[in-house]
């Protein structure tokens, strides 16, 4: 995919924003497509694959939402940027029959990207569509373990006890260093959603928690 | 090694290709050489080091290939480029008695491919020499496992059934979405190589299989 | 942390030296910091952020040594580096009040380093502040282990005979093809320190050894 990049333009910078989104996890894409890009400069294009439905009859969009510019299958992927940001415009690529049915990132989602870095219009990579597939992302919910194995929740604050299995997170804290060893705590984490968290510890494993993972609000 | 490319050559653009090569496995490398940079613009310049000899006699090689440059050990790591793409020129490179000696990467390759990269000829690197190693590729066996599991094989189409260990894999499919799920199935991959997949599953998990095993055709 | 830096520079060539430090291991840090830095060229910016005590009274840093930049959290990661190559100058940052207090990497360090790699004079980044804190570096101690197993030590040579538990380290070489299957050597790393591996093995293994542990002159 890089080499199709910067085939289509030389000068591109690249940037790896994550390669630790679990396979398959369409939320978790969503949310790292929204994290990790929200601080790139307008104009940025970023280009996402989290892709089971490959070789299905879903679409291929490229888009432009808070003034970037996004690329990949139309499957909920891009659901929390626009949910942030809102979506300006939105086409469907075609197809390339010739392409590899398996590896449409490099044969379809590369080449949209470097023609947007090039300063080719949105308007000319393909036809105007109907908005992208949203998530359903209405119950409280783990969206992302950090490196950490610090959870990040789709909630947003004011800070909130919540429940994971039967542990009851109800401490609070503004930065690690504030909170006591071995007692999970919430707090607003660095992309503004509600973080659970232990000191120096991974609360995943302490609290046996996994990115898909319904929290309850007490 | 990339300090030492930046030093040489301030604009060098620089990817990395891959990181999962298994440690030691020239056969591995020698694919992911091939596949990685098969679609980088021609003049680019590729640095590969698998390297259990380092420290031996093994040449040290610069040479061009498919209007791209390669530069690394000679112990078989240009042997599928070389068979996909012909040679067409290669020199030897000096050792440097000063750098450290478990560390050519960084004190033998890395300024060769700065040099290259900076646009100083291949024939100034060093001396005509003979073709490189090539690596034994008649038995069908598994190149390379991805991310996802999927097996590539040294076999090129037409899709064939096989067999690893006990387990026969007959059916065929053009696309992960196409496939059965539970059911292994045959296709020709995105890098033009029957590979091995099983529909969102680990293939060389259910069939217990690893980069470098050999597998039978029925 | 890239989006900010690429934001504040927009030519800047971003380079991952290392990811591989442990969480929340400082000294194993403050050598990725020497070790991967040492051979970029002069005026090159190097961000490093290994910080567990982020949101404590612990200053933030920018400094100036060996001709190269460094910025990052003051608890001993700069210790290495200045330790080799000598202090020239360093300033204390402000804190954002308006950042998010988990993540200075991105709010407060990121934005020097951009302002840094653009021409920014080190002086207008904060004001002269005392020397960083350096790490206590005296006992004989595993300070790294790479990715094939081998363990770097904080020795420099000569090369001299070890114990790591139970076990002798006896022999030397000075490449892992001079060494003998299954035995443990020493030899002088390409980083310039004495390092222990096994041939074709992994010496943290074979040793039970970690990065942290001290080691036992014979």
């Amino acid at each position: 995919m890089k080499a199709i990049v910067l085939t289509g333009c030389p000068h591109a910078v690249l940037v790896d924003v994550s390669h630790d989104v679990p396979h398959f996890d369409i939320s978790a894409g969503a949310f790292m497509l929204f994290a990790g890009t929200r601080h790139f400069p307008g104009g940025t294009v970023h280009l996402g694959v989290v892709d089971p439905g490959v070789g299905s009859s879903r679409r291929r969009l490229a888009l432009k939402a808070g003034g970037r510019y996004y690329v990949g299958p139309d499957n909920g992927l891009f659901g929390i940027v626009i949910d942030e940001v809102g979506l300006e415009q939105v086409v469907e690529l075609a197809a390339r029959p010739e392409g590899a049915p398996t590896f449409e990132g490099r044969d379809v989602f590369a080449p949209a990207a470097a023609a947007l870095a090039s300063g080719v219009p949105l308007d000319s990579l393909g036809h105007r569509t109907d908005p992208p597939r949203m998530l359903d992302n209405s119950s409280p919910r783990i969206l992302w373990v950090d490196g950490f194995g610090n959870l990040v929740t789709n909630l947003k604050p004011p800070v909130r006890p919540m429940r994971i299995h039967s542990h009851y997170i109800t401490a609070a804290a503004k930065t690690y260093w504030d909170a006591k060893p071995n007692e999970p705590f919430v707090y607003v984490g660095s992309m503004g959603y509600l973080e659970i968290a232990v000191r120096e510890q991974r609360a995943d494993r302490m609290l046996g928690a996994r990115a898909g993972m319904l929290i309850e609000l007490i």
